[in-house]
């Protein structure tokens, strides 16, 4: 019987880019879909002549993957992922390896690995990223799990991969459990981050300074060919002009209520979870929901109408692009102290230099800018916080002055920026010697003896102030029952 | 054998109080603290003579209480409660009433009362807010749970909570489940968003107006005589002139590192659940979290010094107090409209008149402004958003200038405004008529398949386009396997 080098479960968009994908570099590949038709389909359309096996029951799945097989499931997060499993456990043998290629939350990631791993089972969660077109002709690929998988799917992963320009594959191992679809998870929500972030240029690009759909395409053009250089700016600047069948501009006809389906929200819950302020994200996700509240939208722009006309700060498009590059540069800054976080934690080693350059090529938030970031952990692997780095402090410094004028340009005029405004907030909040919170610890002291620290004392020591003369001794931190 | 009326464990603060405050309203109170000394310690200091039961057993405890009985734990949420409750089952009947008075996670206020009512004793989960000094005097108070239990605690409940004017008591019936404690996890979040935007006038104030302590104190005593009259600018009046034992003033001394205990953060897990943008306590929860940063923030403060003195966009302290009221009108529509959400989803029936009436006195954001917010609602029950009212409505009207005044101010001299900018970012993207969202989808399609609607057709209609010329004709709607 022909066997194959890799069985792939899932043909919707992405599994079935990645079975071409595989095919194109001269794998075979089982594979199955739990409606048959949907393999049928595949194999005499698009997967025609490619060398697929398609199989129409598990059983007959499993047994034509060559040993140790390499399962990876291409199907939805979540419960799906646990039945897949369940169907294929009485078909596996001892060695096998089951890879989730899905959006799968670190934490379950976790669990089967162990589960799996108790049946000598060998599990891999990766994170791969590049949507539609990543998959097809090569995505960013972030494989964490059982360590012992890696150097049986290293091959085939490594060379169905992106490649930078000197050949290296952008995919590397990430590290053991949940490493890799953490990775994954942080990487979506700092793509939340990339578009609301352009979203905010484009909005003001247009409102502000009145640019048409060709005048938009050649900004973001232009921007495609320096420092801000990436796949999110290029597929803008070709959204910009893109012709709704030659009748006016097809973005001027979208709907202005965006979708998500949730893994940005997971980055926010996991940054709350580590205490680590991930503002610019977070403020990305709610742009989307705020985005989505159609009816509520209408009648606030009918009760609210925009009638002064701000004469404007004097911004223009080389000041937007600066303070999108500031504002980008926060946002990554926060999405790498998330995972220093993560990493401590879980004790992933996480390699953020290495990260990065995973993240150079195949994904949707590929840049340029990567590239300073993996140079910055290469000078200093321990770097606290990115924004101390020499090369994006003198970027700090340098866009500053525009990345102030342009947010003060849209709170001026009724530009909503929320992810320009948190970010110079963060990085306000962050250089501020002395801040406000002096007063939330008074005032958490005075109502609730939550205790404070002093200023001139050591920070082992607590003090509670009877402030209003009637307090009792007894303070929340001798809480207990 | 003397009986009790009620029964209360655990005596740190806020246990202690309100034994005391239930004591002071004539009730007999059962005392058991896990900790027998403790228990000694307060029936003979602040509670001597005051017809306290003092019992050293859970089976004395319970013994000591009339039928049917109702026992508060006051002791720290998460596994204590649990497990008080498995020590108190074998000693109760039929009919008993346990009232989880802690800051519970309200899922596990709704299991609680499922398996309690299972064994046919009824479960209060409720809110308690006031702190220290409001446990004691009359705290505010929000039960949910099993609707029986209602009838019985009502009476101790109303007569030990704080009182309106009219005598109407802070303490209302809020819902079955675990309404009572989400109620009060939304009243956490919101006092979160109220101290941050206090703190951040305090820092315009002081930094920007160069006010010193005494004229600080001027200002918040000043605004507590007027629409912002409220607790938490009451204590803040109080705090910053309060001396450090003749030697400056305290305020000065304390360490700007807000801590936190946790019920923020609900509030905010419980937002991204409901897809309701609640950015302002977000960013108020996040700013303690950058706060506690203490070495990377001394670092940036050394590599980012902010040396340009910005003139200022002319703000007062009057713009200020304006900027103050606007963005914490923003911060309660955003809680209001989570509770809206919530109440939709659990089927709570909530009253927003009468939960803004519960919070009118006794907590921690008791504040003549929630009365305008119970006006707002008895005139519309139905109000979808704060803000469309007509009182409020015509409050940011008058406050919008100086509103965008003070945040520009902070955007251009650095001071970090996190809440107010973030209001104001949430007003102009509600007000927005046309989002830049329409981009956010177009490239959602572009790199994912992920479909789009257009304003041309109606919204039952999906779209996709092969932006590219070589994607194919699946789409991630049909995504299965």
């Amino acid at each position: 019987m022909k066997t194959s080098d890799i069985g792939l479960v899932g043909l919707a968009v992405m599994g079935e880019n990645l079975a071409l994908n595989m095919a194109g570099h001269g794998y075979t590949v089982s594979l199955y879909n739990r409606h048959g038709e949907v393999v049928t389909r595949f194999v005499e359309g698009r997967g025609k002549g490619k060398g697929f096996i398609p199989t129409y029951s598990i059983a007959e799945f499993v047994a034509t993957i060559a040993r140790p097989r390499k399962i990876i499931l291409m199907i939805k997060a979540g419960a799906p992922v646990d039945e897949m499993i369940a169907k294929l456990m009485p078909f596996l043998s001892p060695g096998d390896i089951i890879i989730d290629g899905g959006n799968s939350d670190f934490r379950d990631t976790e669990r089967r690995m162990r589960k799996l791993e108790s049946h000598h089972i060998l599990y891999v969660g990766t994170g791969i990223s590049g949507g539609e077109e990543g998959a097809l002709h090569g995505p960013s690929i972030m494989p964490g799990g059982s360590p012992e998988a890696w150097p049986e799917v290293k091959n085939i992963l490594q060379d169905i991969a992106a490649k930078l320009d000197d050949g290296t594959p952008c995919c590397q191992w990430i590290g053991k459990g949940g490493a890799g679809h953490f990775v994954k998870m942080v990487h979506n929500g700092i793509e939340y981050g990339d578009m609301q972030l352009i979203a905010e240029a484009y909005m003001l690009l247009k409102e502000r300074l009145h640019l048409d759909n060709e005048q938009l395409h050649a900004v973001f053009d232009e921007w495609n060919k320096g420092e801000l250089k990436s796949y999110l700016i290029e597929i803008t600047a070709a959204i910009v002009n893109f012709r709704d069948n030659g009748n006016g501009y097809l973005l001027d006809k979208i709907l202005d209520a965006a979708g998500q389906k949730g893994t940005g929200k997971w980055s926010v819950m996991e940054a709350l979870e580590e205490n680590d302020p991930l503002t610019l994200i977070t403020e990305s996700v709610y742009a989307r929901m705020l985005s989505s509240l159609l009816e509520e939208r209408e009648k606030a722009s009918c009760l609210f109408l925009n009638e002064d006309e701000f004469p404007g700060t004097g911004i223009d498009a080389g000041s937007i692009g600066e303070a999108l590059y500031a504002s980008k540069l926060v946002s990554y800054t926060q999405g790498f102290s998330l995972l220093r976080r993560a990493s401590l934690r879980y004790d992933w080693h996480l390699d953020f230099g290495t990260i990065a350059q995973i993240w150079r090529k195949g994904c949707i938030i590929r840049s340029v800018f990567l590239g300073k970031i993996t140079e910055a952990y290469t000078e200093e692997p321990g770097l606290a916080n990115l924004l101390f780095n020499r090369f994006f402090r003198s970027k700090i410094l340098d866009s500053l002055a525009s990345w102030r004028s342009v947010v003060a340009d849209g709170v001026l005029s009724g530009v909503a920026l929320p992810c320009m405004s948190s970010a110079l907030s963060y990085f306000d909040g962050l250089r501020t010697l002395k801040s406000p919170a002096n007063l939330i610890q008074a005032q958490r002291d005075y109502f609730g003896a939550h205790l404070y620290e002093r200023t001139d004392k050591p920070r082992t020591e607590f003090f509670h102030t009877d402030w209003t003369g009637e307090g009792g001794d007894t303070t929340s931190r001798n809480y207990n029952a």
